[in-house]
């Protein structure tokens, strides 16, 4: 199949990015120490906007001829592109927002590579470093605003969702919107879409003109999920753990959509952090909701919380069935909360200092039987760290049914050992299949068959 | 039923009205020479946004204690509003459009009140007199801005449609915004909101903040379709026949969508003005498009045309059917033609002075059993001319068959009596009939009973 | 002496006016019924702005061949301009501010003539009835804004004073700018632009962008004193009287630098206003000031408002000399006094309703022989009215002294005649020969020499 | 004497700088690394606007008790600032314009001091990472945009010029402002202030609202001459050095007013530099301009420069006296070249990179006897290399007449030994004593005594 492309030259408008000749010249060098294939891959990703697939491989394929080029001109940049997505044009004028999310990609790549990576400054083997860099990024990308009302809320939920649930997330945030809230999603269609969408309308309906459509997004992501165009505040982080401390101290309350297993695994996320003792005074609104027929996905997962991690799990989150307005309701008082506790502490409403994320949180968990085996899953352990080692089980569990890498390990070695309680593993097991039952996980077989074996200690 | 009401003291943000003691007063004043019932029910009537119904009276009877009163302050005007209906408010905070709704209400009834009626300076019985008058009614509204593209897309179509033509008013909403079309609309649901919605959207994307969401409304009609809040700039004209002006001499292109008897007839009003020998020569992109499942609503409208009106007429718009992208072309290609010829002749880009209208269609017509005898239905005139009577007879058949006042006289004195070539009257028979077959026109009785007959002069 | 003209076809920028084509074709029509002597000779005033003359006659002799006519383009007015004074560009382009001065002009002439002069919606018989008009005006020019703080300080004095007293204007201003306060004036040079330029350096250094800088003038004066193009709202009245009310209605204080005859009769304008028993609550700073050097002119201005007014009407005003500190600070307090009582009273802070006027004071007093005698010149009627006559027989002593027509109907039937008590005229006799030893009133002989004679009633 | 002090608590408004924990613990950390003790004396610096004095010593002992802390809070920064100079305030609200300079400051000691000093990223060793390590400094204080016309013009002179040639220098500033350019300066008084002054009230005039009126300074400077708060970007550069090519890399064109030896200096720095032949076809304007009083000061520096460098010199700058307007048209007329230059090289026209500033240009001249011994004064070198040593001949010969360290080093040494040309020293002699006679360098002794006298090689 062929795709349309275009051949364009580019002189973006709006907010310009200001280069040095070094970096530019960083941009363009295809060599080893240069970003030029970075800074391409990332620059396809944003412009296949609408266009949508499932993994990054295709995408390059798909538009293999694709280039981007920097020119420096006496009143900026301009961008020099071949084979890019016709889908990124209107009657051959890039659209705006697809120009901005390019200039973006250009800055965020210069900066976390000439000022974040290799420098000393930032020592990544401790939290507060790590911490520090997010911080650093997100300022240099403008997203750290001196705010006089907290507002920021994350959006959470599947990019591949059904249509009920996609109308269900624009209603969630059009409610939002009217009242002045904004949307911070990990770009890409879906439950990161909706939300905008609405939010953006009610915005308007609201005069409220700068409203705020923030996405974050990584390298290894954004081909699968292009920002759609309403974004207007673009940051690539460097990878998946920054974007996720990003969303968590930048959002002053997060709502999650129904999605599949990674959606499980980012709520696992957020209530291993919120269950840390230290956060245990820290004000978070969170809410799960869906319309109706969604409510078995959150129900599923409340059960399963509730018989691993307990009943103090269950009191960090409220679930809303088919209630937009009672979802932006929760979020709002719950931020009205955070917005008090911040004031008595003295802590920035831009950027949640507070908030502790202890250095494993930070840290890539890639699965291997060695790693899972090492895994402890038993409930004589504080419920944080508990909630820490079920993400990553879950991390295992998800590679080893559906991931390329993940099942190559399993058909190689067998199955997973994991040190797991018969009271852990077994709610786990339910999850799993209902999420197959739901369709919300495609496996290669047709029926569920665990990629994994509990063995005692 | 019981209808949630709010009472609330507004204290309007944004651009508020400075009004003197004179007009303050005016509108307080419920005598004889006051606006008070008229500002009170207009008020309403953009307070009740979102709440569908199909008649002013029942939405007076519904809030029958409302009542909205005009509060000089130091820094302005302040509302107090009492029994308003609950959805104009978030959270007790009316919505901010519709607070600039209310504004324009206000604006609009004091300045027609004082500056137009009855004001020697506009002479209403010649067709300059009454231009004179919309264009000043609209400069006060700020509508008429010297602008350095004509860009505004008067978008016509039902209030009622199903929700598969709604999804695609947005499309092409979305098409038009996306090329920095600004769109304008009778207010109101369905056609009229949909592509507002699409604009709104496809402006963010393409970073145009001060988009345009223009809506044209009177007194009459304010009732049944309230503006919905994305409207930027709302102007409540005095009447039906000057809110079409209104469209014309402000719109730079029209996109009719799919509709009802009235937007038939509104295809007839533009012809008839369109077919006029004076404009013959000025260009004025016209659209007729709808979703695949909507053709024949076109279709059958496109027959009675070349029926009646004949070829020339038909050079006039195309029928563009299921394809948003190719309606936004069409319209952007027919405005350039616009530019080119305004600028050519020096007339102005915000306000179509060249477009003749004769006095006739400056007025209402009031269908009764003599005026309806006096219509002269053959093509042995100049088409505009035919097109005038067709409207006309158009608007009587309408009145028969559907409206209150028409039913009663029909039952009291028969059928209208019209002077129509069987030629004319056949085709109007079966157009008729189509819209029934269509589900676009309810009837009292099951069949198509013609509600007038063809006699000979 | 020849003085430099430019040819130029300006496309004014910012703001612009959207004329009917009637409204264009008046301001083009020579004829009796047109605007056009009008609008060139207000327009020519305007761009003579830097060229100080004495009086508009020699503008038109200097710029006889001068001409202004307006082309409607399709991204509205274009002016086509002949003779213009070449002061008026800078390197061939019309100064901005300039330009925007011009479309002022052209709206206040379009907007006095169609909606004010010969409405019957004013009643110019009562005091209601031209304040309305007055606030029509400032209305349209869009001078009357929802403020949230009252800030508007109008500045009087003399338009040729001499330098030092100019720099006090200056630092004045700057002190009124840097408490966040606007001046209005009466345009022109002098104590009309000092204080413009000192505020505007003062808002640039507090981050103020929309400073207010309002000039009011009318056509008899504006050529002699024309704007200078610091003024960014700039409104033509219809007559001095209108023009005084215009600024008592807007300032929230005033400021009065020294002048000649002509500041000492704005002085007294102001009392007589302010002295008027339902003005007795009424706060309205009013403040005297000047260097060192000037103190003489106020000295002199007080004892005779001592002796004629009497004690109630010095409390009034504050004489502060060399220290624009202080009068900065003391009109800040007396609008804050202002503030209160406004909203206390629920007046607008953007027009001073309360205010009483008396409509003697709203119409032009011509000094004639007959007049003169009618005026009673004692202190046996309330203070308010001997203010208004003493304004009256000051007018008329200036006039017979210094102005044509005064001179010459001196001449012609002797001195006036003034029933006036000696313990006023006394004052007055001395009040004059000051101002001639000041060097501010030029007379034709050298001697001061009363141009009237006092008679008993 | 005691100096009126301030206690104040002020929450910046406008742009906030968003500081990291890190950062903010900087800049309260008096111990050895932290940054606290230049982050007070810069501020207070900035804070004593507005009162002259000659050194930052005095200022320092003025202001002891002076102090500044940050405190984070959750809607930014606020500073607690005791025993500030009470002129930074208005009745007890500390000038927008001076808080602005407190954030700059701020930010510039901040980002200097992590991200420049000691970064391994910037190898000072070489032209290029000083003017990387430049251009990043500027970037970061925004000052570096994209704009689609040069138009920033430098002005240099002397802060303590005589009110004539100020009030030349504000008559200057208006004449660039009204052709929409905008002024660079050292911040501080005199010449520095002036044209702001001048080009802020032409930008009111020309309705230009985003005038820039850019001060660069160092810490070494600041004390002695605070930016004026019109300034509204304020770039705090580390040393004279980098602050010196801030200036001619961002400056589109240079205007030199009158000033003393420093004014000298900064001549031969600029014309050192564009005498390298690499700069031979690069243009770049520069007037040297005065009222006709200071004719003398530029006649004498040109007829210098004539016996020294030559004609080929003297063809890089034109001298133009008591025509501001000329000034401005010359400068107008230079950037149209260097726009053009530019555009063709596509070098930015936020950026001057073409330009060639050697090494020994960035770097201090400390005077020594040696260092001076050293030099090599005669014209068997290439025309720029003699300018660059004139420079240092100059900076020598001027600490050994005024400056402490120097007359010591005198005193203690005997005269400076210089291998000098007659040909050179000569016309040395001459330029000096013509300053003294102008009143422009303040000797110690009555007569001219030269601290140097020449041997041979």
């Amino acid at each position: 199949m062929d795709y349309e492309v275009v051949d364009a030259q580019v002189s973006p408008t709006g907010r310009l990015e200001v280069l040095s000749r070094t970096e530019a010249a960083q941009l363009s060098d295809q060599g080893g120490g240069g970003l030029h294939t970075l800074y391409r891959n990332c620059s396809l990703a944003v412009l296949n906007c609408g266009n949508e697939l499932d993994d990054g491989k295709e995408l390059l394929e798909r538009y293999h001829r694709f280039d981007i080029r920097i020119q420096q001109r006496a009143r900026g940049i301009k961008l020099d592109i071949t084979g890019a997505p016709a889908s990124a044009f209107v009657d051959g004028e890039m659209t705006r927002g697809i120009q901005e999310h390019l200039m973006a990609v250009l800055r965020d790549v210069v900066y976390v590579s000439n000022e974040i990576s290799g420098n000393p400054r930032f020592d990544f083997a401790t939290s507060e470093g790590v911490t520090d860099a997010v911080f650093h990024i997100l300022r240099n990308a403008n997203v750290l605003q001196p705010i006089t009302q907290p507002n920021v809320v994350v959006c959470w939920g599947g990019h591949s969702i059904n249509q009920e649930e996609y109308e269900y997330t624009k209603l969630v945030g059009y409610q939002l919107g009217l009242r002045a809230l904004n949307v911070c999603t990990g770009c890409g269609p879906g439950a990161m879409k909706g939300p905008m969408k609405g939010a953006a309308l009610a915005h308007a309906s609201q005069r409220i003109s700068n409203g705020r459509y923030m996405g974050f997004t990584e390298p290894g992501i954004i081909a699968a999920e292009a920002p759609n165009p309403v974004v207007n505040e673009l940051v690539i982080l460097p990878d998946v753990e920054k974007r996720l401390e990003a969303f968590v101290r930048t959002g002053h309350g997060i709502v999650v959509f129904p999605g599949g297993v990674g959606t499980a695994e980012e709520i696992l996320y957020i209530l291993g952090i919120l269950l840390h003792p230290d956060n245990a005074k820290l004000p978070f609104p969170l809410v799960f909701t869906g319309p109706k027929s969604a409510e078995q996905y959150f129900l599923r997962i409340d059960r399963f919380i509730a018989q691993t991690l307990g009943e103090e799990a269950r009191k960090r989150y409220r679930i809303i069935i088919g209630d937009p307005e009672a979802v932006a309701r929760a979020i709002n008082e719950g931020i009205a909360e955070v917005r008090d506790f911040r004031k008595d502490m003295r802590d920035a409403y831009y950027f949640n200092w507070l908030l502790k994320i202890e250095h494993e949180f930070q840290q890539p968990f890639r699965p291997t039987h060695e790693r899972m085996r090492n895994l402890t899953l038993h409930r004589r352990q504080p419920t944080h760290l508990l909630a820490a080692n079920l993400r990553r089980a879950f991390s295992g569990v998800v590679a080893g049914n559906v991931k390329d890498e993940g099942i190559r390990e399993i058909e190689k070695y067998g199955p997973f050992e994991i040190q797991g309680e018969p009271e852990i593993m077994g709610p786990m097991d339910e999850l799993m299949a209902s999420f197959v039952a739901q369709g919300r996980m495609k496996l290669p077989g047709k029926t569920y068959n665990p990629c994994y074996r509990v063995v005692t200690a």
